[in-house]
């Protein structure tokens, strides 16, 4: 054989092997060259070769892609996407839900209503009195060390071993989740995400210029971890973005005993974990759920989260705790947003030690168990026919499933048209797989006209079927 | 010829008119075909004859590199620079100055006893007072609407035309400056910074895989126009960003003359301009200084400030004036970091329209005139034998150029023996062209230990000389 020959060979045996899955690009070919050896001439030749073969094609911008025909991986649940597309969409369900007058079932945060404003307003003022010369310097990263310690114990006290020197405080868990991410990849980099997935995930990896490996999330099973470990063995992943608690939108929680696979899987494969868990405070069990942090022996862990959705959306307090990554987070918070508000971590801090937060928390469950089996009970009485309402233990989405070709992007208009507002599937996949699907905000009372509203919709809904 | 030899000769003459100049990578094989209509083996060979006769030089990981032999552009004072590295050294000063005991005159903030303190507290409260159930949602982008209209009003009140509709309210001005900086480059896109430049620019080109093309500012003679020009002639520059008025660190502010001629180069070139102005109000004269921005005439401009620096430091809300770029940043924010602080936007709505702005601006100023002008008669005493330092009119940094072959690291190094920190000339630059400099804050006032703790530090300089 030809020099180019030995090297198509070898490649077409790799991806048979799917080492290289349909749409993933084969090496550049100064990349194969200096990998391999051979000159850049033969790789060209070899991959040409390969291109008449059918098993890649050279597309203009992004190199050679392994076609549909060559890849055997395709039969996997593990899809493989070069570019992720951010979706404008996102901005549109958001500046809707602005209208007071809108009945915000695409919400992401709970009823505003829920959160202890009184108190709230008092640690504010509080805070605007302790507020000294000196303070100023205090929320530079990692942020307020009384307001770190605070969140730390709120850990032990769940038997989660995290210090408040990993900790870095952040603009809310999205500023966590994205100075996480950019810590652990560099672009061009693989990072498993869910499917269907919290939108921010999938705008932070196009941001980046990451390839996203998306894994199925069931809202009966949960993550398919069988198909997180092939996306482990056939790609050389750097980093996995997970929400193993009240997973947004279908709202499953991951067992402790999925969560120790999962870990015990991140630790094998060397791979870093992003976790996003700012619903973890809002079970609606005995026990409160840990993180799979929790469950890593060695650990590349970044496990963020935020106030936002458990006592104030607006005051936009997070934090990551960042393991061996916290140094690296804090110089990057440094250059991207220099710091959050010092006068709001003060306030957060006189507000966990002077007012009762457990207390709130526990109010706050308990209405939200309430409300959603409400809205649970009356929707699967309009819809359980047409739809199946997937709903779980805590957290306070509903994953409403339509049957048949039903697509969500027409209830969503006409519910805008009804003064409603929902997250249709399409927000939260690169696919088209969950255009049947909608997310549900079920943390609002009900009264009179909203009832009428949800009625007017559920005929709608019917209406399609 | 054959078709290479074309391609070849091509490309020799366009290396020969600083279209690609010193170090500059020329564009992939796959690039060059796709542009060129020519097949990947003519590009290779094209490019392997250009090797062959010393015009480029092949690298394993970065492709053919111009060589210096080939470029005659390397005499200009335009440096181009493929890879900008983060300095780790900024985080080491930023956490030095926490230090409370620390005479800080490398902080980049004025002294915090200069911000209206009583009046911020009071204003916090009353906010606190104000937070209804849907202010929660008046801080999603663009931000609080009174503040951009008070924001707008008060450029009215200089003659600059912006709009509330173009200004996002943003995580300080820093944030302000990233969103601008990602809306109008794409990975691999040349920028123009000066030099020497504050490292957050040199930071935020890195984070986005920028290329730094950098244009000299003279403490005497400020921004090189003719150079800008012809870095606007030699690169296909997508954006500017400039500091105009009180430029950190040398403190040299444009004058109506020179923005109006960097205006016309943006226009003419029709590169994005991204403009810092956040010590705009810290002027001496009798009338504020003007934005670059207000000079242009069609304008794809980015003008960036906050009340960091005039107001209160702490408060981190800063914001964009973007133009037409206003809602491609909205959804740029939306997805990094959500929205800013709710209370805190609405405290300095109540400030901005309850408390007097105005009359505490003018004393600030009066302040910092005296204060520089008393540090600068000090320092000028002891050092001009060896140094010279470089003043402005307004603002409240010196930039200290010694004479001889003396390094500012080591000047920082005793400097902090002293607990003084200073800002040594190597934040500000990716070359060692400013080692012998360092900026100094003057907003200090000096009682009997700080004039001894500078005569100590003197003595050191002097000793170096």
């Amino acid at each position: 054989m030809a020099k180019y020959e030995v090297l198509a060979h070898q490649l077409k045996e790799q991806i048979e092997r799917g080492v290289w899955v349909e749409n993933e690009k084969l090496p550049s070919l100064r990349k194969q060259a200096a990998q391999t050896g051979f000159s850049l001439m033969t790789v060209l030749h070899a991959y040409q070769m390969l291109e008449s073969q059918g098993i890649v094609s050279s597309q203009e911008r992004s190199g050679f892609l392994v076609t549909a025909k060559a890849s055997n991986a395709s039969k996997e649940r593990v899809q493989a996407t070069e570019a992720v597309s951010i979706n404008d969409f996102v901005y549109e369900v958001l500046q809707a839900s602005r209208d007071p007058h809108m009945f915000s079932l695409g919400f992401a945060y709970p009823d505003p209503s829920l959160y202890p404003r009184q108190h709230l307003n008092k640690s504010i003022a509080a805070a605007a009195q302790q507020i000294s010369l000196t303070s100023a310097m205090d929320n530079l990263p990692p942020g307020n060390l009384d307001l770190r310690k605070i969140i730390a114990k709120r850990y032990a006290a769940k038997g989660v071993n995290i210090s408040p020197d990993e900790i870095i405080i952040t603009a809310g868990a999205l500023e966590a989740l994205n100075l996480s991410l950019q810590a652990c990849t560099t672009p061009g980099d693989w990072v498993v995400v869910e499917s269907p997935v919290f939108y921010g995930t999938l705008q932070a990896l196009q941001r980046l210029g990451l390839k996203a490996i998306t894994v199925t999330v069931s809202p009966n099973t949960g993550l398919d971890v069988a198909a997180l470990e092939r996306a482990f063995k056939n790609h050389n992943v750097k980093a996995c973005w997970l929400m193993s608690n009240f997973q947004n939108p279908v709202g499953y929680s991951l067992s402790d005993g999925q969560k120790q696979q999962v870990a015990a899987l991140l630790d094998k494969y060397n791979v870093a974990l992003i976790e996003d868990d700012v619903y973890a405070e809002l079970y609606a069990d005995k026990r409160p759920p840990l993180p799979i942090k929790h469950f890593m022996k060695e650990g590349d862990s970044m496990l963020c989260s935020s106030f936002s959705k458990s006592l104030v959306a607006g005051y936009r307090i997070g934090w990551v705790a960042a393991g061996k990554r916290a140094l690296e987070i804090q110089k990057q918070q440094l250059m991207s947003t220099l710091a959050t508000s010092a006068p709001i971590q003060l306030a957060l801090v006189d507000y966990l030690s002077t007012k009762n937060y457990e207390s709130h928390l526990k109010q706050l469950r308990k209405k939200l168990i309430a409300r959603k089996k409400t809205i649970t009970a009356l929707l699967t009485d309009l819809l359980s026919d047409v739809a199946t309402i997937h709903t779980h233990s805590g957290g306070y989405f509903l994953w409403v499933e339509c049957r048949g070709h039903v697509d969500a992007m027409a209830i969503y208009k006409e519910a805008l048209r009804l003064h409603i507002t929902i997250a249709p599937g399409k927000l939260f996949s690169l696919t088209n797989e969950f255009n049947h699907c909608f997310r549900l905000n079920a943390s609002f009372a009900l009264n009179e006209a909203k009832r009428n509203q949800l009625l007017k919709l559920s005929l709608f809904i019917k209406s399609l079927s």
